[in-house]
């Protein structure tokens, strides 16, 4: 049996991509790389809703929010990292890494970020840089990312927004957001295999990057990413099989188109979502829900690493949660090719698995089911 | 016609690699990941001739350069950068960006560092620290690592070694040269796809590691991968299709055997290097020549650009010199799973160039092919 990958990335592999994968491009320095990788910016652009530049790094969604910070804060800059969740908090450990001036703004896990307390804070601290992110994968929320880009810009600060679990399966208008830099894995949303990331840099973040003298990392050097980029190469050796998968995987965005592709993401979601109430969880988050993953109070009567194994049985593999929800609840995510049958599948199997724990009545079998399939015919 | 890849890293992937890197394990959390990651670490334990811990990181040779000084060096370290081409240089531009005590020792590009000038150095300059390249890339020069490595230890200095071209084809001792962090990259000698690296790190290195209170880099801290490691996990998705296709790489230096594999490495090298004298060209180093890439002198009446094209229009693909002997040498590597015929093809091209600018004599044509063919056949 092929298990089923409902994790918030990695994500299942359509065989296309693993084809593209296994007939990589042999050498880095050369036409054939160049053009590949100027098709995937072209294809990221649209995904991004960008026209700022965009880069691909050999490195995960961590190594460019890296990136992102290490290149643009100055030891004394003032960075307001917005956090409610797992990854606001990384944003909080890469900036104080950086600069000596780090003001987290944290909120309760499980609701998104107060627009008002975030004005106020602003207001209050006049930062030069803010980080927040857009989808909270550990939480399952999805942040106002329009209202805070709108307070960044009117403050005249950048804005680092991690769009990792969105970009490519949620509408991220980049632009219109005022994201000075965007930050996307390659294996969430988009469906590619792990190991790259991309980001997209403003005019304004370039100004800042170049005025910035202090140390910057290497590997992650943007001004060398640019300069190569010049010649359609990347500064060190680029994971070239990655790179094909990830051409292959934009491929099928654009077949899709994004607008659809951000329907069916939006469309399983809420499958996932409202078939978990209808067999009697309660979702984690209280509102504002993520469109690519989905946070599930864990009910009495099983623990999380139970769920999780109980689910892998019938095929199916999810996950638990990190850090202060780990043993509180389990996420279901619904992120790049997952297909409607493999939300079927899932709802099924946790059905099957409540339902053996006495946690969903016998005679209940086939709600979750029924809603889901009804939410996805619509 | 498939071309044939001569390039120091990228390097030819053979089928059995591509076709495990397109079944990967679809998942980082969990028993199946954990059983390749620890394979993978054991078999790389014995290229690296080493009882050090290792651990592999999701990005190039450059980002685990970065990884060894950013953890070991604080701003006040002092630290002696040999350098004699192109990789030394880099060691310098990264330690730059850790201390403010960066002394580096150059020595001409196509020589070999001179052991009795280090030893002086290191008395003078009382390094925490020296970095060296093993395997220098640039200019095909091999550097006496065992040397050097026994000078450092008698200083109570770390020593950090790029064996990034070197491991898994070349004779690489880490514990007896007594390197404490050395590196490897994915796609040279060990013949795997570009895109991941390891380094080995020893209990001095540990020590220095742990104390070192400043600010490491996030995406390449190393105690967040030794955390990590004890669930035989990584800190950040790791790009997973490549640690397959890694495991893989390293189950054919297993079945080759260590031992002929060097050998192998060594002959190819000396076929291309006697190969080319015979044909009237000048290898660029004077002595201490690399056993996995060749750097050998343009010949007056072609350019870089022309050499490489002619190569490529015979199926070949060569590198050029880069920075300060870029369009001087041209570069043939024969590193990884690089065969006896992919070289004879490789010397019959160049003889074919050679003549057809009139740099060798027609009836001098076979010569070049020969001695290659003899020293293989030996």
């Amino acid at each position: 049996m092929e298990e089923i990958l409902m994790t918030p990335g990695p994500v299942k592999i359509l065989p296309r991509i693993l084809e593209a994968m296994s007939k990589p491009v042999k050498y880095h320095r050369g036409s054939e790389f160049a053009a590949l990788y100027s098709d995937i910016v072209e294809m990221l652009k649209e995904i991004f809703q960008t026209e700022n530049d965009i880069f691909v790094l050999s490195g995960s969604g961590t190594c460019a929010m890296e990136a992102a910070i290490g290149n643009i804060v100055r030891t004394d800059d003032r960075v307001l990292c917005i956090s409610n969740g797992k990854f606001g908090e990384r944003f909080i450990e890469i900036a104080s890494k950086y600069s000596n001036a780090v003001m987290p703004l944290r909120f309760e896990w499980g609701l998104p970020v107060a627009v008002n307390h975030v004005a106020g804070a602003i207001d209050y601290f006049e930062p030069d840089v803010v980080t927040m992110v857009h989808n909270e994968t550990s939480t399952g929320v999805l942040n106002p990312a329009v209202d805070i880009g709108a307070l960044v810009k009117n403050a005249n600060a950048i804005f680092v927004l991690d769009c990792i679990t969105s970009i490519g399966g949620d509408d991220v208008p980049v632009d219109n957001i005022g994201a000075d830099i965007a930050i996307v894995g390659s294996q969430k949303c988009i469906g590619a295999p792990p190991g790259l990331s991309a980001l997209s840099i403003s005019e304004e973040a370039w100004k800042r990057i170049t005025a910035n003298e202090r140390r910057k990392p290497y590997y992650m050097d943007l001004i060398s990413y640019k300069k190569s980029f010049e010649k359609l190469q990347t500064p060190y050796t680029p994971a070239l099989p990655l790179f094909s998968a990830l051409h292959e995987a934009l491929r099928i965005v654009r077949e899709e188109g994004l607008h659809h592709r951000i329907l069916r993401h939006r469309t399983l979601a809420r499958a996932v979502r409202e078939a978990a109430s209808r067999m009697n969880l309660q979702l984690f988050p209280k509102r504002a829900y993520s469109n690519t993953v989905t946070a599930i109070n864990l009910p009495h009567g099983i623990t999380e690493d139970e769920m999780k194994k109980e689910m892998r049985r019938r095929g199916i593999i999810i996950v638990g949660g990190q850090d202060k929800v780990k043993g509180k609840i389990f996420r279901i995510a619904t992120m790049g090719n997952v297909s409607a049958d493999d939300v079927i599948y899932t709802i099924n199997a946790l059905e099957d698995v409540l339902i053996s724990r006495g946690l969903l009545h016998e005679n209940e079998r086939g709600v979750g089911v029924k809603t889901a399939e009804r939410i996805i015919e619509l």
